[in-house]
């Protein structure tokens, strides 16, 4: 029995993966209407926060994951100490939780992040900003300060929480001193990190197992809107292959540095001087939803192989080209008779709903388009997407 | 809210393409333990034998279908009078129970099928024997009778259950009038039919909406033994294109006459006189699985769109070719150390386990793999089909 910490779409897709594996899978969700409780046979209601809960779960399990990082740090601990196989680590979690740690650890190791800092105060950012000359070349050449003259301050600064952002909740990024004394004033633990002028993002994505057995997606671009991430393009078009094997090398070396077991998504600016690493992810991620259907092995089964230690899957392309689209929520909650219209519209297109209520820009599910013509593919997959948000404003 | 009457692995394999449509969905399942019920959260416990039973388990449900044709038919007939969506409806699932009226139904259409007759008696089938000349060219080229002397006695004859058979039960090859006495010694309602020598097998699948909406899969050759599917080739290697367009309209005509709705295979024999129709099946079908990862569109979500009246999907092919082999359980029940050697061996091969106790010669599983080279595909296939059944005596 593999049981994941969390019901949201992220154990709804492991839940379809465990069925053709044949691995009794169970969810510790929030609440029964949850998105995984929702179509899973195994679902214990509880609280993520509380420790009692947690082990009464683990109780039945071989494995426990997650779908997301909010475990307590000392709950992880206790679970580990009770005996239980928590996948991956409490070790390797706490670095998802605690990204100046992550990103104290990778300098340490030599890997490359956008320059960061420790603030308190505003007087600390601006101290920052003064101290961040963009010496890194951008992607129309070198734009290094001229040394004749003190190079100007490096505004913006993107302000960073310690620990629990996601979808561009916890990031600011700040023009001047009062923006970031506005943030400040908000009473979370923040670091300062630069505002890198990269070209593109791409993402890595790898797995590894307690037998030490790594496996690396291709790496991909994704395309982000307003800190959501709208688009996956598998593989990024035109990566030049070294570069696609470094992030994938770096990727399995962050992996085992970290001693992650399961998925490891490690997002990446590609910039003229190279790749920097922008975040870590210990689970299935948006960035891999497109491996449903376009690689041999989901992501999904692939996490499941992985913290069960079973053989790893072939992490190949299945077409030349996926392109996955994320689905947002419009004004309009019944989103049905527009989902129909995606279906009859492409109908090679595939639909994953989620199960969840319509909100205004809530990730409800997303669609995955294969096939060789990249450009002809992202048409297809935004407008299935903005199909489902017709009428709301959206700068598609 | 779709509702499935049964909960073998074709109600699971739906259940998992339920939940990337986002499609609510209900099993009624024999027992708890159910291939289905194990892995889905909307499980009744009930009897398809009993109308109580079915009744409410319709009351939840906007639309129910089977995965099994063997709910008795005044039950279809009285669901549909209390108001409810049988889809596919009664009438045309009444040819999946009465496999004599359906033959009579497609020769009045013009369909051919192998030569039967209805027998009763040992003289019956002796009868039929004598007035069935091996007319059909067989694979090798014309076999027909000399004139100038009286044809042989077409021995032997293949015996069949007037309904309710399946992998193989339900079906008798009889070499004499003695061996057709003992077979009528049972007491089943059988018919006579020739024992065709074909050159293959073919399958034809199709699916069709209540908006008469059709859509039609690439034929494919089956592989049977002992009466039992092994082995599914997709698409048939070296199908003549008038020949699949054939297997394909015929199969999309059956559809349309017989009113289904959902999906429909139709098996077939390839001889050197052309196609005959063996059998029929309105639901998931054996020689649809490898649809999973080889088809733009599984049969399983397929079905759902059909049942549901949503637009079809695309029944396109995802590779060249997708090679399925079925897992037949062996002697030994502990299946899981080989399941990882299979994993281990051949990290492309997508591996489906449906939750079922092991015994020997019983599906527990499948395995799909893709690629371009059909010999190479089969060889892994049957390798993968092999490992599980290590020890077991095959005919591999």
């Amino acid at each position: 029995m593999a049981g994941m910490v969390g019901a949201g779409q992220l154990a709804r897709m492991t839940a379809q993966a465990a069925i053709a594996l044949g691995v009794p899978f169970r969810v510790l969700a929030g609440e029964a209407g949850d998105s995984a409780a929702q179509v899973t046979s195994g679902v214990q209601v509880g609280d993520y926060r509380s420790l009692d809960d947690l082990l009464s779960f683990a109780a039945g399990c071989d494995v426990v994951t997650f779908d997301h990082e909010h475990v307590p740090a000392g709950h992880l601990r206790a679970l580990e100490q009770a005996g239980v196989k928590v996948r991956p680590g409490a070790s390797a979690l706490g670095y998802t939780q605690d990204k100046l740690a992550m990103r104290d650890l990778l300098t340490a190791l030599g890997i490359a992040c956008p320059r960061y800092a420790p603030v308190k105060t505003a007087a600390d950012v601006a101290g920052f900003a003064a101290n961040s000359p963009r010496a890194l070349p951008g992607p129309d050449g070198p734009a290094s300060p001229r040394p004749a003259e003190p190079p100007p301050e490096a505004w913006p600064v993107v302000l960073k929480a310690v620990s629990g952002g996601y979808d561009g909740k916890g990031v600011w990024v700040c023009d001047s001193p009062a923006g970031a004394a506005e943030v400040l004033g908000h009473g979370v633990a923040v670091f300062a990190e630069e505002h890198v002028p990269f070209s593109r993002e791409l993402a890595a994505l790898v797995a590894r197992s307690p037998h030490k057995q790594g496996a690396a997606y291709p790496i991909v671009q994704t395309v982000q809107r307003d800190g959501i991430c709208r688009e996956v393009i598998a593989p990024a078009p035109g990566l030049a292959p070294e570069l696609a094997a470094e992030a994938q090398a770096l990727a399995l070396r962050i992996a085992s540095e970290l001693d992650v077991t399961g998925l490891l998504a490690v997002e990446l600016f590609e910039t003229g001087a190279g790749l920097l690493v922008n975040e870590l992810a210990m689970r299935p991620h948006n960035s891999g939803h497109w491996t449903i259907e376009g690689a041999r092995t989901s992501q999904f089964e692939q996490h499941l192989r992985a913290v069960l230690d079973l053989p790893l899957g072939s992490p190949e392309l299945a077409a030349p080209y996926a392109v996955m689209a994320n689905l947002l929520g419009g004004d309009d909650p019944d989103v049905y008779d527009r989902y129909i219209h995606v279906m009859a519209a492409d109908p090679a297109v595939k639909v994953h709903f989620y199960g969840k209520q319509v909100r205004n820009g809530r990730k409800i599910g997303h669609v995955t388009v294969l096939g060789d013509d990249v450009t002809a593919l992202r048409d297809r997959a935004r407008r299935a997407a903005s199909y489902l948000r017709w009428g709301t404003e959206d700068g598609d």
